[in-house]
């Protein structure tokens, strides 16, 4: 085993993953995942906001409020939601199964489940298949277990980081995976994380809490909130470094390091967005709170005018200013100032004409572009990342469940 | 002057309208619009939420207020929207020149404008042709009219209709134009009322407001609201009939046969919803509140997901429970009920498998589509209307400016 060949959630000491293929998907494409720590993990989750829930998120949800975690099972291609009571035991099975394998408490087990919804999880063939993942189990099996959660994503999504706290290293790995339905509060986003850091329970919950309102919760692929989304971090303590709590040095550490984590993939989950093929940074700036600004970006990256502006290269400001008066905050027309890439294109409400369209039309034909609102009414600024609205977008989305 | 050349907006009685090309649009497409009572009337309106309002829309709106108007000029090809001090006066300039030519107040001319964002509006051609505009007013130039409002419109919308009140007949009139950002709260949609009931102010306003609520309201294309919505309601007086009050039978009446009318224009401006192929009913019921039944009805007709599926008739009803999940109510997951058609899909959470999904297949394939969402936790209802989201609609509005 050498240093090299570990890598994403297993790159932190004492982690190691399986995945292969137990039938869930078509042509032996790899469903079933398997992370599991040497030791017992402090755990921490951010689950869904949407009302319906999978049986996962339930079970997962529940057990993650005892603070402790050894292992996480994945299967993707079913999602296991609108499943009814028989989902929720599904999900009980899948976990007890892996538990009696590595001899731990069943509770300390947690589980996801990405893919179509609706139909019953093949349970048998998860179950048949539990024993060879567990034989599996491997530092170096980190990129089977990220591509066996794939659902349509083009690319298996991997991070890593680290950082000194006195003379200890800490590693931190992650996971992902996630193509459309991306939206804030979560959508259909798995993201697991580990660190070999020994960290507080409670710190460990509120570094992750803050990292994902910066990253993930700033991300809109098609303003959907999905049954199954899901974040999970567990931390085994093995690099042996002085215990993490909260409001100390170490822990601004951590939360920088697992914010680089997460901002890389979060890129990587952006750049497979479905079908699109612009990338837009939304920047909204003079605000007079943050939650209006981030109204405003919101609002401003779900529309779907504004998206098929963006996809046809067509420099629609008109469309960014509907989104703009949209968002349920007060604004002042006349103080709106609108930019994109480095052209001016709306100065205190007012158009400054097609010589600065013609300007901007060329940062649209690039594949990343930046958009600054400038509200000149106050100090505070949001950022928002989404994508163009595309044919394809529409062609692949109109087909879904036949293409799993 | 038949019975029969009368319609639309000049089929009550002492309405006159005219329609003509003043040069906004290209290729000599009517672009300009004027629609005169005999004499005074009351007048009623209701406008955009959104917090950016294009001048015409700030300007109309400060006039009704005083409850009474004459005419309305309407131009299409640029909307006079955030134009800033300019746009205003030339608001104020198109009113005070038909004001002059009508020898009427200019206070009493409203007007509406739709088209293009931030272009300033070529006023001289306005202003030009308005002498033409008036010469032409005629009761039969009703679709000149209606023609002269439309945008990317496919064809003109007009409807009429007509009561009895004593001995006076009643009759409605109206007109329309509106494709795409169609959403609650008005949109990208101009709306002409006008009758020849005697009607006190209030009950115009309250009849108004009651219709299109129930109508215009409940229909979400693309989920946008423009700076330009506005729907406005003249009452001139001429049917010679007892005045009509709020609370009264004849109240009822008219409130009735103005919601017809306000069905065929909501009806019309359905079936021109840009890019659309299929048009979708959704009931949601048994939920706890009105309130509650239409949100999670709007989550649906919102949800780019759901569009798609609909579009490539893919019975995909995770996909409805995950916009249910997302509308920001509480629901019970195993009291939901979804049908499409006649074909039950869901029965308490669950999926009734493919067997059903094959027979809702056949109805997805159907252009009209019935969804009935039943929540099971009260009484109460509310309907929407939308349309799928096709691979045309995302052509369409990727270039809309160049189209104009």
């Amino acid at each position: 085993m050498t240093r090299k060949s570990r890598g994403g959630i297993t790159y932190p000491e004492g982690f190691s993953a399986s995945g292969l293929s137990c039938g869930i998907k078509k042509k032996g494409k790899p469903d079933l995942a398997l992370l599991v720590s040497e030791g017992e993990c402090v755990a921490a989750g951010m689950f869904t906001v949407n009302r319906i829930k999978a049986a996962p998120v339930v079970l997962s949800q529940r057990r993650i409020k005892t603070g402790y975690a050894n292992a996480i099972v994945i299967n993707s291609g079913n999602a296991n939601a609108c499943t009814g009571e028989a989902g929720m035991q599904d999900a009980l099975r899948m976990t007890e199964k892996v538990s009696q394998f590595l001899t731990c408490n069943s509770r300390k087990v947690l589980c996801a489940s990405t893919g179509v919804i609706g139909r019953p999880l093949p349970i048998d063939l998860i179950l048949g298949s539990i024993p060879q993942l567990v034989e599996k189990l491997s530092p170096q099996n980190h990129l089977d277990c990220a591509k066996a959660i794939m659902t349509t994503d083009n690319y298996s999504k991997e991070a890593e980081g680290e950082f000194q706290v006195g003379k200890s290293i800490v590693k931190i790995g992650g996971m992902a995976k996630g193509v459309g339905m991306v939206h804030p509060q979560m959508a259909t986003m798995l993201v697991f994380l580990t660190t070999d850091a020994s960290i507080e329970r409670e710190a460990l919950k509120s570094a992750l809490q803050t990292v994902v309102d910066r990253k993930f919760h700033t991300l809109s692929i098609d303003g959907e909130t999905s049954t199954n989304d899901s974040v999970i971090a567990l931390a085994n303590g093995k690099a042996g470094n002085t215990k993490i709590v909260r409001n100390s040095s170490s822990f601004e550490l951590f939360v920088s390091a697992l914010d680089q984590v997460c901002q890389k993939l979060q890129s990587l989950l952006l750049r497979d967005a479905e079908g699109a093929t612009k990338f837009i940074h939304i920047t909204v700036d003079g605000a007079r709170s943050r939650t209006d600004a981030r109204k405003i970006a919101s609002s401003i990256a779900r529309s779907v005018l504004v998206k098929t502006a963006f996809y046809g290269e067509d420099v629609n400001w008109g469309r960014i200013m509907v989104a703009i008066g949209n968002a349920g905050v007060p604004v002042r027309e006349n103080s709106i100032d609108i930019n994109i890439g480095d052209v001016s294109l709306v100065h205190r409400g007012v158009g400054l004409g097609e010589f600065q369209e013609e300007k901007a039309l060329e940062v649209m034909k690039g594949s990343e572009i930046h958009l600054l609102v400038s509200l000149g009414m106050g100090p505070m600024t949001a950022e928002y990342w989404t994508t163009d609205l595309s044919i394809e977008y529409v062609r692949i989305n109109a087909g879904y469940k036949g293409r799993t």
